[in-house]
């Protein structure tokens, strides 16, 4: 777990280069929420309300794909490229985090 | 698709019940999708990333559930009890609604 | 749970209707699965293999959405137009299964 | 896609160190697949079928994710560390197959 002390930025992540498509992402993402949020105190009809929660979900599982996606191809493949233990300790952690999501 | 005409509530739906606790948890969600964008927007790592979307996809699916198990419970009940032709409509739509939700 | 006694055969549940497609679907979700361990025998290449376990995952799916759809249309719906408190204990049943299946 | 042609073994893939335990998985795999045919032809109770099909698609998963773990300490690893463009193509395919396996 990164510290975010604020006044010291963290490094650039495995991210940077999609960070702006990520973060727009999610800040749809939000605005999808708040109008299931809405949908429900208006009373809406239930099954409209889960389709709205399918597609939040969906939207979801591709912003982390593409997180996954971008922190492979540099985080990962850094590591593997400068030093065995530490290509082998990130491959782990990869390993460990889709266990995680899949809950397996 | 029911509509929401201003001025006019819809009728209050089968997870009238359980409404505040609904809108509870969908705003813990809003929080905690800010708490996402934050964490990309500060260069946070990427692992640390995905194991909070993984939180908010469990508490939507949990969302989801809770709304489907009071649909059934209520609409879909009253269906079954006042005509059969609508009972079949309502376990139609909801066997379809999951169908979507798995993505078969 | 119900128990198998040899010799006294169990009631023809919900899904008595579509005994035959479920068995013939899980007839060939055998098939695959041997297909799978062949492929894995052979060394045949990861990503392929992978792309089969997504196939076969995906057809066990449309079993389960099929039973479960035989189980709601006629289990559960007896019991609710037989017996309120029957039927809310099918209902209760239903949404455990569903949340273990979503791993909830 | 590699092929199998007789007599022609393919060359050792990524899973080759673990190959007797994903052999063994998914000879359970079968076995439980054939107790899932069995329960449903002697009609046993849906909701014990589902069940049943659960702990399936959760051992198919762990076979997954193992085999997905080889190919990316292996075949992954070793194009990343020989050349830039092989291990570029590689991770493409790895992003493919987990949008495939997610149904994104």
């Amino acid at each position: 777990m990164t510290d975010t002390t604020s006044g010291a930025p963290n490094p650039p992540h495995g991210y940077a280069d999609h960070k702006t498509d990520h973060l727009s992402r999610l800040h749809k993402v939000e605005g999808q929420v708040r109008g299931i949020t809405r949908m429900v105190a208006d009373d809406r009809y239930c099954v409209d309300v889960l389709t709205q929660i399918g597609a939040v979900t969906h939207a979801l599982q591709e912003v982390a794909l593409g997180l996954l996606d971008d922190h492979v191809r540099h985080c990962v493949r850094d590591a593997v490229l400068s030093d065995p233990a530490e290509g082998d300790a990130k491959l782990d952690e990869v390993a460990l985090t889709l266990r995680r999501a899949l809950r397996l």
